[in-house]
């Protein structure tokens, strides 16, 4: 599990650096829920996020069963790489030239999303290794794995090259780290006018603390999700400056009310979510922001 | 020119504080620039800002001179009427009940809007005691004066009450004051959950320092562009949370490109706007931002 | 619900200030949990705390259901008796003259034993209107209620004096407000010297973000647990200076050891409980500081 | 225009990174004002900043046309002088041993008026090419390019040697930069005990925010001066500690009196900095410092 | 000793808030060394500072000792007069209507000096009531107690009234309080564009930490001397802006000099004072500095 | 005295950087007193810091005086040795492969007792290049040289390898340098979730500012003694986050009572000491952080 530093790349440390980390690790190491594979299975293209956008509930009713799990997989797939468009037009412009990091990266989908918009390299981080190779084995079927690469490493900690990048991101990928440190690392990756994006789950701080349904979130995936407040301090702090942010709650609704029916696909967690962002206490946001 | 204490507020200290202070409120006492009286006029709706949305140019084929003039001028009032609603949707929800605070309040549309629009109170502050007068001139006019009131005020320390109002903004008059005064004042006022909007012109950090135009703006209005990350710093240091941000340059171009062609109306500083938004150094921005 | 302000108090707001709040506030207006009820009846010292110090376990043995029950009670309510007493020992030394505050006072048991051991004046505040009621039942019981007295109010906002207290803590309820507001209004509340201190459940920095058991904790109770950093960094921004700082997470594991097998009083928390403090995500701490 | 970095010296970034600072610079690439030339070619030390003490007035009355220019251009590179040998006295005291860094050097006078006084090594750096040639030849010229060099480099990120330097100063180039990333990279460079000058025209914050005449030169120059609090923010930030400070306001009064006469150097600029003066907005101001 | 709170003041605390503040108003209660009480009978100005200039030596050379004695106690008294007079200067320029803040007054003398010079009113505040109570006999003896008051109070927490005074000092009291506390309390009493002068003896950060002589000068008055770079930090955070440093170190040596043989006046310190300040790690330093 | 960089390390600079630094090294080189060296002897542990614990004071009664010479001699060691335990109890679990980092190690006692506890590698460094060799003598004789190396060093700037040690301490000797800078130092060499403990003496906020005593102690050791929150402000912002905090001021007393009757050990400190403990100005506290 040793890393081999590549040329021009500064010393790399562990990808885990505490118990908590490798816990995330080996959850993402181990998980294999269909909501992820199934989808990703229909063109390959293998998300970790949810989707936005007016779902088409008519798949709901197709009478055979069978077809009707495909169709439902086949529109959640749909508004799922809807999102990951979205996020990915506000990465640009950019140039075949032009390097992204892909910061929390999964099984890849991103950075291949990135790569088809605009050509360029792509470098995707996970802190874990199944996910690294399982998206490095896409990108060699793909035949891009000369221009996106994916690392099996901590995206607080690189080791990547100091200002070489034009744009980054974080879809979902957040709340496992403290953001401080995350936003530094982007800060030192990205160069000069570069872009950053995320789109993400914070809790609402207009609402209060974190509500139970945020914690049961937490709990579900091990993770922390952050308030919204977090995010424009720790950027201030880390000269990322916001050109747009979007609430995207409404536009995610759809997708959570319709995964909520897909009995093979649900993990169980779906209606904590829409409680959680029809009560208010949590919200699905875009950022951009640029690095100056 | 003392102020008489309302019931339940603070001392309230002189409107201007410094000689800038007294230079911009002279500014003001003295302007009567056609593209703000002729375009209020209309409809008085007296809006001290610009407009946004694709324009009818069609209005510039018409033969006729006074009545190309008056369509140019019934455009150009429709843009700017358009960016006061763009805002004021943004401050919503609200009730009848609830009160608004309009920072730098000019003569006085902003307010009248947001009344027209929610029934909401709504105390406005401007450090011109004429547009003061002319802005209760108009609440008279219409009847709404109970609910409506302008104030010969300093925003930065308006001696309102803390806590009371559910909404607040500034429509292009940030540039002339300190952020963090600004934003402190607006952080005491608002409820917690309260909502603030801004509509600016910021200069563009990823651009680099203020342009040639930037400052050419800021000699002619005597005003202080901030960059967009001031924006952003100030509003993490006074609980001011980010919710919506959205860049309206591409929107508000089609308004400086009809007006520039208003001989009636130019005041001289169109193509510096033009230029200024058009080589990336000067943004028109909207953030609107929940106090918490 | 209306609050009557005393002579000398500043202007109160309303104890809930946000949906969070609320939603906290009727979590323990419902709360008859028999661990606290149960454990109170037994000397009238109510608690909403847990329990340091050995145990004693023989009191499993007892063969008599309804002795053994009892007998767990009585021993569980010792180890949060001494849980008190030991955060008591920490605000002192202090004369009858002086006043303590108790933010999150609970059902009251904490200040009647500040006032047993010092004789001092006591001002605790709940969000809960049913616990304030009934500790100010049991004070006017007790006799204390001239010195021992309790409030329906939110500890961010007390309106209680500035500068009055010698002492003041938090046993167990800094976990729903952020830090920075609390310990603001603690430094607002202490005389200079004053000592503040708290015992608190923390995550534990150096174990990574909240474990998935912290989260389970937080979905219980409806909390929001603080890293241990977050303490250290809100003292230091607010003028408290820690003096003693003890780890007591290994002295309540047999509060939590024996409580589990106590069928009449589990909440069902139990195990996670354990669980966090055994895998380091979890720590009981004891913060003693000097207002400076 | 690639450079080959000197050995010890760290990877160097692009002169210009902004389209701000191209624009800044192809502005000095293209710069030949008789003002900074023709008092220049005088002695051959070429300052680009204004003048300060007492003016020699008699020389307006000199009858013969040409010889009346040459002494205005006399007195006025005699004022400029004054002001270049009176920041770099305030460097020392320092040996021909000690190595000093001119940010901003212009065509490079400060450089060589420190080596003159002290024998010590000048590193200079400009973002303008053509000035840095031009600086390098003069120090050729005078057979001192071993020791005096210019860099056509970035002065935020010069690719200097940490802590090698006894000294630096900014001579009337703060205001195209932000201050904070100045600050760092002088911080960065100065030995421990190290002195920082610089003489500044900077915005006065008792008059208010920038006033219209501080626009217009902004505007003259592409610069954005800066408050000057913001010296004193920077400089606590940065661990540089004042030890002088003095508003040389009324000194380079004369200058500019004198200069607003002499028709064949005039700039254009001079009622404004007149005016800017006298009403109070803006200062023209030393600083030394010591960095701690 | 309790105060009885002026019309239009807030409530006033103790006027020593610990045990050290307690311990130095008792060394200044007790107070009676002639180097103060002997040059202040000479015209009833009391000073408690040092001198600066040169001083005229040749007083050494009395041959007849009483008179001897009396030539230098009026030549120290005259250097510390015009230290006195070098700091009122910079208050200025201030009219009759204005008041002015004495931080740390002692027996009155520099009130007094402000008020000869400027016809303004005065407020000084000391620790020690019998400083307090001797300067204003001393302000009832020359007819100006209507205009010149002094307070025995805590100069961290006067209880004067806001943004009331037009300029205000320290002079050589800052080493007896927190600069932060010190600072906001001038920053809240001080108009906008207010000026704040300090005189103070600081040690040098260029140096190292506090040198011997500095902890013995500490250990002499009970003080606790500031690094320099403390105080820019400090004004930084509290809205004070230098607008003039100037070291007097070379300028306070004359009179340490003659001071030290100055039998009936030395106190023991002197030759340590002469130290510190040679060995460079002590610094006799003016400040001046606007409250924007 | 120059340093020939270990492998693995980065540039080192000069081992003083100050004046003050170079006062205090050549107090260190000059230092013998027998406190130290007469103790040390003993077993060959060398601790440059006091001792904590109950003293048998019956070695006061013993009539033969060399023989009682001996046995305070002994007593007292034992105190200083319980007090080093202590400390590096704090620092574990530690294993033989893990490195700690001894921050001021004198003459090396420290390092030793770590090492013999846990058979760590350790690195001590000193700015006293007499004491380094001293240790180093000693760590050969013990035949641990291969394990325990001390360098002569500037401890805020060791050159040694970042996130390389599992533990680091200061055992009184935090008081001669600035904290930023140490417990960046610290921060940097620690890894994650590494432990720092320091026993220091410090000065109490709630006293107030340093007492005369305090002044007394800094004069006589050259050391520049911090406020206790001064501490935990410079750790908060150093990712260092306290878990162990406790007052042995009660603890160190009986030591100094014992010591100032040593007359063969006094260094005529003791009874400043021990009323600066006694009034309450002083503390001598454990503060144990891990690395976050």
């Amino acid at each position: 599990m040793t890393i081999a530093p590549e040329a021009g790349t500064a010393e790399v440390s562990l990808p885990t650096q505490s118990t908590y980390q490798t816990r995330v690790a080996d959850y993402w190491n181990a998980e294999e829920n269909p909501v992820n594979l199934e989808l990703g299975k229909l063109d390959d293209l293998y998300h970790h996020h949810y989707g936005i956008g007016a779902a088409d509930r008519s798949v709901l009713d197709e009478p055979d069963a069978e077809l009707r799990r495909e169709r439902i997989t086949t529109e959640l797939h749909r508004l799922e790489h809807a999102q990951a468009e979205f996020l990915a037009e506000r990465l640009g412009p950019l140039s075949p030239a032009d390097r992204v990091f892909d910061a929390g990266c999964g099984r890849g989908g991103g950075s291949v999303v990135a790569n088809l918009r605009y050509g360029c390299h792509a470098d995707g981080v996970t802190i874990s290794e199944k996910q690294a190779e399982f998206a490095n084995a896409q990108a060699r079927k793909r035949g891009i794995d000369d221009r996106v690469r994916y690392h099996h490493r901590n995206m607080l900690d690189t080791g990547l090259e100091s200002g070489a990048y034009a744009a980054s991101w974080n879809n979902e990928s957040t709340m496992y780290v403290e953001l401080d440190l995350l936003f530094a690392e982007h800060a030192r990756l990205l160069r000069r006018g570069g872009r950053y994006v995320t789109i993400t789950g914070c809790y609402n701080d207009t609402y209060g603390q974190a509500s139970r349904e945020v914690s049961l979130i937490n709990a579900h995936y091990i993770c922390d999700i952050h308030p919204r407040s977090e995010y424009f301090r720790a950027m201030a702090r880390n000269r990322l400056v916001p050109v747009h942010v979007e609430d995207l709650t409404e536009a995610t609704i759809p997708y959570w009310e319709l995964r909520r029916e897909a009995d093979h696909l649900v993990t169980g967690i779906e209606d904590t979510f829409l409680n959680a962002y029809r009560n208010g206490s949590f919200q699905y946001l875009l950022i951009a922001a640029d690095r100056v």
